[in-house]
């Protein structure tokens, strides 16, 4: 094929920790590259704003205002990799509506836009790819979208923000406390400045919206998750949990089941001995359940510069491969086609149900844990484990932890409630959800 | 889309379990496949010398005579599930000469016929997909050949047969012999009446070459493949190696290194805090070292009829949107371009340096340890462990277990001969390679 020896010309706005990383691996790697794309694949135009001195741009055209690359007639692709809600969807629109292909790690943009952004590329019949959205470097996105596709998926669970799991690696490891930690992220600059969005469990409710779509065939809906972040729980929690043969891990959930789509993020205990409580550190990994292979899993770096470019460039080397067989929408944005994407109703989380872990602090004396057995029996909620821990030297009250079957929100709320309005019970009951995940 | 409403029209060859299993698999799934697809897949035609109980071929062609489906116009697709290197290697020719596209899970034939067979279907413009060859229903060769795509492989190494893995999780878990847990799962239906494909290494090594073609981009090569069974792992030494921190897995390991590419399986000790020291069961993983993404794992079931039939549609599923796309070589067969790929030399095994665990049975009695030591000294080799087991009652030999720093093989040849031939050791030394894999 000749014209298949025609280079992609890629545009990268943005030169930041990716756009620097998607800059050096399609230098370093650029014979393998051509080699499985069939064509080489060039950056023909750097739109920065300053120069990155990890990056060489000689001999390669640099804009300061990213929107010239976007309208560019020698770029093929724009890759956007400035981050954010605002400029970044501009810059795409403008780049689709000059007929360019868009290749974006942007999950923020894709999980709170995407339905409009994928619909105006289809009209002007160019690609929008997303890879690096979800999970770094690890190939979740094409595995959900094309590895599984012959399967009902049931539901997924992922770790899918590094910084959440680096830090509650290190709270359990080390017995550090949550904000210990964090502060030390910072510093070493493995957590953002403000780490709201890592903390808070925004960044990873991003991300499920995106997984959630590709596996169930649902629109985008960020705003149907359910987010709870890590910020509150204590190095006792992650003690009690192992006590108790589990894991504390930050995960995004989404199932598919009878009466609606669950969509959640929080922290979940997880049996210690399944694969994903052993994903430690920065480290992302996603467990999806098929209807026809079972549990599988997928592990590898959830950020950084070069692991996230591996995945940018995976969809670019896609692209290029389906422009020399000059069609690129054969594979839809969402995994189903448009016309069959179907929105299906949202479980309010009342009514989800899981196992719980619960934390009290109750008087050491006579009585109370039968006051609050029977709580939880009048709301049918039944006991599968209890701790009660040893009151130390000088102190009246007692951690108190309880180990719930199944029970629905709804009834876990009422429970405590009326344990916390006890007198016998001191402060807020801390609750956490559990999922075995049989994978 | 109105053209993309065209079923494609599928044949199936050979209804045993992965048959079977993919049968039902896109009759269970229909709707979210055509979804996916933008198209129906439609089984017209069944070639199976008997009925199969679990499927209902009503309204369904089926032949008794295998190439009659090779031959219907009616079909567009081929999919061989008979197993073998015969009649499935006659039965792809004809359905490729015939204009067809095939689909397999045929290991065999793509490790030793998969060059021949791949030009041939070029030179007719089909395509001829294996996802299901490799790991069953995980998503590896999507994963190496689109996902990892801008990486350099440096190396991989997979648990990549459920069969032997099943023994060795048994052996180590229960203490039990090889030859003992054989016997039961060959009772209960896990493995083939005949072993010796999933016990000696032989089909882990056709895995091993078809990922190592698609990492590095050499053509197929089984007989370069070194391959070492499971045969004669003992209980102890699953037990020993578990007191030194390490696991004993069944590896298919292929490696990029300046002085050739390395090609093997054999049984290897690896950290027991790893992710792949803790796959067991039936289930399969693989591990990749990319360049640029750092490592990456894939895990799931790798066998079992649904398991199997997850990989073989999701190859239909993407030809099918090739098929709309209107060209079905987009991707290359081994990922790189034909005209790309190299023939590397392959590093012989004596010169492919590992840490090594080796047992003996030593004399109780003083200068033995120190003889063996020496031994490994004047060969280069550095010891990094020693056991000296006790004497148990009325044992005048004690078991000695050494691991050393890396060594050529070679190396550990000369040594292990010279401490044989000493008279304080009894019988042979055992050897078992170590790998870090710092994934
Ligand atoms: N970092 C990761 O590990 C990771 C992983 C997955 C996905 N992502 C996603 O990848 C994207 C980029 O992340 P990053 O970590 O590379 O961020 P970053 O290091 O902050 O880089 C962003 C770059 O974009 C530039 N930029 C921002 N706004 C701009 C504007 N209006 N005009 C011109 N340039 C602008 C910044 O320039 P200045 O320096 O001049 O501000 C900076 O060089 C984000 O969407 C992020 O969510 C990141
Ligand atoms: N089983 C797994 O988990 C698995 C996983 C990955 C890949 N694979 C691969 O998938 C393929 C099929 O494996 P399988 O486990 O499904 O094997 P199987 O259960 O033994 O089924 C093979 C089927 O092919 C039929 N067959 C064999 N030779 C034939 C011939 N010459 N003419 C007509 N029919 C013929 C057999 O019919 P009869 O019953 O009449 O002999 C049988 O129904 C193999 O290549 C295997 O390596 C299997």
């Amino acid at each position: 094929m000749d014209d298949s020896l025609k280079p992609v010309r890629i545009g990268i706005c943005g030169l930041g920790t990716v756009g620097s990383g998607t800059f050096n691996v399609l230098l370093e790697n650029a014979d393998a590259i051509a080699a499985r794309a069939r064509a080489p694949l060039q950056v023909t135009h750097v739109g920065a704003r300053r120069d990155n001195p990890a990056c060489d741009l000689a001999g390669i055209r640099l804009s300061r205002d990213i929107f010239e690359v976007a309208r560019d007639p020698e770029v093929d692709v724009l890759v956007e990799l400035i981050g954010g809600t605002t400029v970044a969807r501009e810059l795409i629109e403008t780049a689709i509506r000059s007929g360019k292909h868009v290749v974006t790690a942007n999950k923020a943009l894709i999980a709170e836009y995407g339905n409009e952004l994928f619909a105006l590329a289809a009209e002007h019949n160019v690609a929008l790819r997303y890879e690096a959205a979800v999970a770094g470097g690890i190939p979740i996105i094409k595995a959900l979208r094309e590895g599984l596709a012959g399967n009902r998926i049931e539901w997924l669970a992922g770790i899918i923000n590094g910084t959440g799991n680096y830090i509650l690696s290190e709270m359990r490891e080390h017995r550090r406390e949550f904000a210990d930690v964090l502060a030390e992220a910072q510093a070493l600059g493995y957590a953002e400045a403000d780490p709201t969005f890592d903390v808070e469990g925004i960044d990873a409710a991003h991300k499920l919206v995106i997984l959630a779509s590709l596996a169930f065939g649902i629109p985008l809906q960020f705003a149907s998750v359910y987010t709870e972040g890590i910020t509150l729980l204590t190095p006792q929690d992650l003690d009690y949990a192992e006590e108790l043969g589990y894991r504390v891990k930050h995960l995004g959930i989404a199932k598919q089941g009878d009466r609606g789509v669950e969509l959640r993020v929080h922290p979940t205990l997880i049996p210690k001995d399944q694969l994903l409580a052993n994903v430690n550190g920065v480290k992302n990994a996603v467990l999806v359940e098929g209807s026809a292979v079972g549990p599988t899993l997928y592990y590898g770096a959830g950020a950084g510069g070069k692991p996230t470019a591996s995945a940018v460039v995976a969809d670019l080397v896609d692209l290029a491969r389906d422009l020399s067989a000059g069609q690129v929408s054969r594979v839809p944005s969402l995994s189903f086609a448009d016309t069959s994407l179907q929105d299906l109703p949202i479980l309010p989380m009342a009514e989800v149900e899981t196992p719980w872990y619960l934390r009290m602090e109750a008087d050491d004396k006579p009585g109370v844990l039968s006051r609050i057995a029977s709580i939880f029996s009048d709301q049918g909620i039944s006991i599968e484990a209890l701790i009660q821990k040893a009151p130390t030297a000088g102190q009246v009250r007692v951690p108190l932890i309880v180990l719930t079957n199944r029970a629905a929100q709804g009834r876990v709320d009422d429970a405590v409630e009326q344990i916390e309005a006890l007198d016998s019970i001191a402060g807020r009951v801390t609750r956490i959800r559990v999922e075995i995940l049989d994978g």
